[in-house]
């Protein structure tokens, strides 16, 4: 386990890559930052803005590094892990490798097709911005957000314990979580809600009405329907990379609708009153704590 | 049509009737403000604030106003309206009577059983607060807000004129729509995504896996669910007043979310593209239009 800073390759230098390279030099965790990027552009911009110290002419010059990153968008995540995997018996040799990718089960998928690759540690830190680009990288993006580390079958001690550091380096708290557990909590907590706005608003808008609809949409709309405003690309990889666990989360509600719409149509006040109260407990008891919590961190 | 200020009285003083007073008396509409309401502590309250001048002991106390408001909750605004009806013989006689409720066809269900109702104009100020009571009452609530005025059948035009300068002194823009249009407007704008809010949390909270849920959830979440923290009396009363456009945009709603679930099974990524980013255009129009109407308001 190294205690001195390491050199980090980012492979894929985005926004979040490039965030975490901003955070990762500042702290000091890394020594040096180098990237590859299949767009020489996004390189020579981060080389530009001192975001990375140098790049790479192709993917294997990341394996030079200590710790590899991927972060790549959803839909190429699982394809490039495969190629580092075949790069480094599947890492059983070479560096550390993490990833950032915002479901888990797809390359848990990848990997076990050859078998425990021990110095893989996947991970999604729960942040992000509505910019896209290495130009949009900000080194601050992490601090006092989450990371969800998914150890897999095998997975090496040092490594998970490397990756733990390089995210509270960058000012994050690390947790630990079943990858089937990761993937259903955010199939229920992000990725359902964006389907439902991007449905909602797209019912609104194919509607013969659609200006009045927009015209008279008040405050509340406006915050709900504010994740149907992120990037539709990213979103549908996001639903096809965890199809399963998505699938399971808009089943459910589908079916607690269902029951409210029975308890409409039939006047069943209680019902309703019953179903809106618990919401609203829960979703109070959900916003105390959220303001606690960005209290707490605000101390620290 | 009487140009010189005249007297109003608040039928029903909570926070929107009491928001009403104080912006028709700052704005010398109203000479006088008058108010009835069944708990004597919210008259009481509204004295001692100097919201309103003076407490009606009775309901017919409110007939002597020119102009009465009715702000009763949703759930009790039919049978007041129908109590005030029967006083006025059937709204051809006394003061002109107007309505906040924020459904409109249960009203006027309620006035077609007697026939027209010439001097009552149904309205809807799209304007509101988390809070609730008297003591939260707000002059400058309707300030650049907008309000739905829904004229019915024999609609008596000098009633019509008077209650848009109302609410044009509250500082409220105001446009006339018909009863079955505002109720779907509503329904597919504000009742449904309160309805589908208050489900997604609810399912999360009666989920077992529920701390992680609620512990992981991001800014995304905060956002779509800040609406189920809303009053569940008043939308359960709102879902039961409205029940015929709300079912109608339940049903909408359910059938593209099961093309949009098909689509998600299917690995249909053209389909989810298609779909997400119609809804980005017209959730970024949205959000634009809504930018500029507020730069527009905070020129004048």
């Amino acid at each position: 386990m190294a205690a001195q800073p390491s050199s980090v390759a980012i492979c894929g230098l985005g926004m979040i890559g490039g965030s975490l390279a901003l955070a990762l030099k500042a702290s000091g965790f890394a020594s040096h930052v180098l990237a590859y990027d299949h767009n020489p552009d996004a390189l020579a911009a981060g080389l530009a803005a001192g975001v990375i110290d140098s790049a790479c002419e192709d993917l294997d010059g990341v394996l030079t590094a200590d710790v590899v990153v991927l972060a790549v968008p959803t839909v190429a995540a699982a394809a490039v892990l495969e190629e580092l995997l075949a790069r480094t018996a599947h890492g059983h040799q070479g560096p550390v490798l993490t990833d950032v990718a915002s479901v888990k089960g797809n390359l848990a998928a990848a990997v076990a097709r050859g078998g425990p690759a021990p110095r893989f540690v996947p991970g999604h830190p729960i942040a992000g911005s509505e910019r896209s680009g290495v130009r949009a990288a900000d080194g601050a993006l992490f601090q006092r957000h989450r990371v969800i580390l998914t150890p897999l079958p095998g997975q090496d001690e040092d490594a998970l314990a490397l990756v733990q550091r390089l995210w509270e380096s960058a000012g994050a708290e690390v947790v630990c979580m079943a990858v089937a557990e990761h993937d259903a909590v955010l199939a229920a907590t992000s990725h359902l809600p964006h389907v439902l706005a991007y449905c909602l608003v797209d019912d609104l808008a194919a509607s013969p009405r659609r200006e009045d609809l927009f015209r008279f949409a008040a405050g509340g709309f406006r915050d709900f329907t504010r994740i149907a405003s992120s990037d539709p690309v990213m979103w549908r990889d996001v639903a096809l990379a965890n199809r399963d666990a998505l699938l399971e989360a808009v089943d459910e509600f589908s079916a607690h609708l269902a029951t409210l719409r029975e308890a409409i149509a039939s006047g069943d006040g209680d019902r309703l009153e019953a179903t809106f109260s618990a919401a609203k407990a829960a979703r109070d008891a959900f916003a105390q704590r959220d303001v606690f919590a960005e209290r707490e961190a605000r101390r620290r």
